[in-house]
């Protein structure tokens, strides 16, 4: 029996540790591992491979996916799907892992419905933005980079009087930007979830800077797209200098912290047991401490929240 | 209404991101808070200051405890208890917030039974062996710490065809390094909780070193006692030049992880909501995802245990 | 004989190690130390407080300047300049050790030549631009920033087929760009001293890629100020998605590395012999592997120039 | 022309820039570059292949030797020399570099001797004692590493009371020590280069005990050999808890810094082109600040010394 894993739309890390995990534990459960490079856009130009323990020797401890990623066009076209299907078949390849996000999720539930392929996904995306699970695959990483960059921001900001803007990934998820900003001591937290009132937090800062407050560090979330302003309305407004950080794609590389190698790990063995014991349209939840499989329908029924008891403790950093 | 905050028994990662929390959740709920140093013996020598936000600013990157901790053969003495007693009368406290372990929640206990000082206990090990709870503050930062270890002697390893056992911590608990050597690819790996067939294990590796493998990582728990006989077996029973490392105090210190880092907001949120509505008699539980409180009976009922899953992966690791 | 130490312009790690030296070193040599906060503007409001061991203990470690930094545009007035020379006469101050960049040491050079305050200039700058030494502090650190965030960006690059730019720090000095291209493996560096030829470089890439190339990395120093056209031409020329990360601010902050440690200890131990022998207008220098002491006449004689045999390399990058 | 490139001895960061700079530079010199695996063990077994760019994809990351190294018994045998010669005739390799210790340059020397084959040294070992060379390779990024283990020492120390000695690398020198020493502000440090009076050390922090010290960082080089004697000695006769940690392998590994990159880089661009110029016996130096190459007698003449500055600093940490 032939199952094939792919990484799909954004990388992230654990996605190695992920596809390690896949080799083994296929072989333990005697099927037959297939990799698929290059996400979707690989399943239709067939680049699909065989699977043995030495393709995956050592990846466990890097960032990124060996396998590498994309975001496929064709895939929408159904020429490109048949296509995609016939090379499985040829493969003798029925089960499919895919780790990616919700959109990879839409399309290969297109693809089982016309095909009958089986896949079974796993949430992985630093925005962690996928709804149903509370986990999404690399953002303990990238919470973890978006840590160090800030403790580095903070030696410059406090020596230099200065206040300064770190803009974060997430899409339209606060959660990166939020999770950061309450456990490096920010003063600021902007994110699509909570509205802001920068009057407010101008009567509180210049009282504070006259108090002795020498510096000052802000999150924003990419998807307010206020970094840049923020900015320079603390120059403007509060009489701080300030200085606007952007981290980009350094939050999506970085080797897996032992929490998304362990996650990574457990995802994936639920994702094979589910496809082996018949399960063919489902993703992999990490929801009260517990991984188990839910439909796609599911996934995108609704849109993920943040905890309420993170947002109220948020609130106190947008006024 | 006093309250204070002490860190006891061992330190890790984490306290320091609590006891900020604490200070400023408990000013925000109209209380006044004490820090009190040196654990319990700075209780009995009245180590016990009023806490301002100056006290815990910029504490939050920081590993170990700004408190310091402390292990006491004096609180066993009822005089000293009731020094201890006197000392936070004076100061006007009648609730106490303990990160440790859970020889320091039963000292309170007992402390509790006799004086009525109502405490909340957050479990604060890096053994990650307080019974009750699936997650002790500390133990994602020494995970990591580990990792980077690991991950460091894995190049020396494959650089010099050599086997390496590597020494972790963890008392009696082999979580430490079972889950090290699940998220490292070890080949081996010892703990208390299951039982090691050495015969197996050297009939493996001498096959798989016929085979073409130059090297190995083995991730022995300190509970097992055998990291120096396994380190000597390997050599002259298996036949591969083999180094012993013990990982050591680092495993104690380092910057909290940004989970470290939630895990104490949240433990001590919720230790400071219990006190105010009255428990007096509990020990804050991370369990299913959910934090609550529980009866320090509860603590002392019986014996953690890892996870059956990450056992059962363990246990290829032994044979 | 009271003796000052301050940090002066951009800071930069190393400046920690070198206070604490400052004030072990002078107190070794019966000097009484003093800390000046807040760089010149601190020197003329009088933020000058003796020195002990408790202000400088731990600080070893930390990135930034304790002593807080600045430019000063009243230093630039006479009768601020008076107000300052006052300062240091009511302390009984007749030495200073300056920390900071050329601009720093220019201005104390005309309150030498007003004042008679002797002062030692240490190079203390990330962008490395400091005529007439081969090193000036901070720049070790900042490399290794650079580095860190160099390789997670690998991780996503190579993840995802595309080509990452990414801008450093520098001002006008192309060091951190070209050394961080060199020991990265960066396809494409283009620094303020090197024409490059876009031309060369489209061909030479649209072979490589045609060849099987997957992913590149630029590094471009901002001095170039050519980063976001740069990775446009990426993608509409050379036909590679691209994506631009700024590094920012991280570049100055972080735990300073060992030799940005010891070159803080050297560099701080020659500025105060000299002063104490009686040098009264000099700059340590660190050339040929020697500390050695100039005249400021020296430092602004020239520009800082790249190693040639680096910029033999780094043309290779450029076309 | 044939050249060939092995890693010998023991491993250290710094060899996989080095091996990739080897490729790349052989490669524009018009030369055919050859990977020798295993180190002298290697090139008796000719385990001897061509290099392409491909080979080094991605290395300048890695800590360790993607070649391996080893310690031969059998080179000393002239059969075994003769049957390496043999491999490399076959081949057509008529220079080599190797990155090693002094043991591999005499090793190489004898050969020369014997069969003409030129070979160029560059110094690599974390021990930083090869006559004649101010830096070793591997020694930035293993002073890095202990710097990392000494801070995260640091936390549990200053929490929990305790001194902590920790025990580097370093054979018979004690560089690793007295640098770590130097900028982690240790209180003790014992290296083989200084005598030490541990009654003066007692008195001296019994005083500063009494003073209100509460913990102690002392670092001692393995080639003392004094580690757990001081450990106990600290607990009886100074009357602090102690504890004892030995980094071990952890020294050996750790992705290169950018000063060992770079090194790397400039020790293989010398040794290649001394050979190409025809230079037929030596090694390269790093002396004040210049790559240069030497003739191995030198290197055998002396004994490496640690800098006078350095030792009279370390003197005040002995007594």
């Amino acid at each position: 029996m032939g199952i094939a894993i792919m990484t799909s739309g954004g990388d992230c890390a654990g996605m190695n540790p992920g596809i390690k995990r896949f080799v083994e534990y296929s072989i333990e459960k005697g099927l037959k591992p297939y990799l698929i490079c290059d996400g979707l856009e690989g399943l239709i130009d067939n680049r699909i491979q065989p699977a043995t323990h030495a393709d995956v020797a050592g990846i466990i401890t890097k960032g990124g996916s060996v396998l590498r990623s994309s975001r496929s066009a064709r895939f929408f076209e159904p020429e490109y799907r048949q296509q995609a299907y016939d090379n499985l078949k040829a493969h003798g390849i029925d089960m499919l892992v895919v780790l990616g996000g919700d959109g990879s999720f839409r399309a290969l539930d297109v693809f089982y419905r016309e095909f009958g392929i089986a896949f079974c996904g796993i949430p992985a995306t630093i925005d962690n933005d996928i709804f149903g699970t509370d986990y999404c695959l690399g953002v303990d990483t990238a919470l973890n980079v978006i840590r160090q960059a800030t403790d580095q921001i903070r030696d410059t900001a406090s020596s230099s009087r200065r206040a300064f803007v770190i803009e974060t990934m997430g899409r339209d998820c606060g959660y990166l930007a939020l999770v950061s900003a309450l456990t490096s001591g920010a003063e600021i937290c902007l994110i699509p979830e909570l509205p802001y009132d920068l009057d407010s937090l101008k009567k509180r800062f210049q009282a504070e800077i006259a108090d002795g407050r020498t510096y000052m560090i802000a999150i924003v979330s990419e998807g307010v797209d206020f970094a840049p302003q923020l900015t320079r309305w603390l120059e403007e407004e509060v009489g701080m200098e300030a200085r606007l950080t952007v981290l980009g794609h350094t939050q999506r590389g970085g080797s897996p912290t032992v929490l998304d190698r362990l996650r990574a790990f457990e995802f994936v063995t639920i994702a094979i047991d589910a496809l082996v014991t018949g399960s063919n349209d489902g993703v992999v939840f990490y929801k009260n401490c517990q991984m188990a499989t839910r439909s796609i329908s599911e996934v995108v029924s609704g849109r993920s929240e943040i905890s309420p008891v993170y947002l109220e403790e948020g609130r106190k950093l947008t006024r």
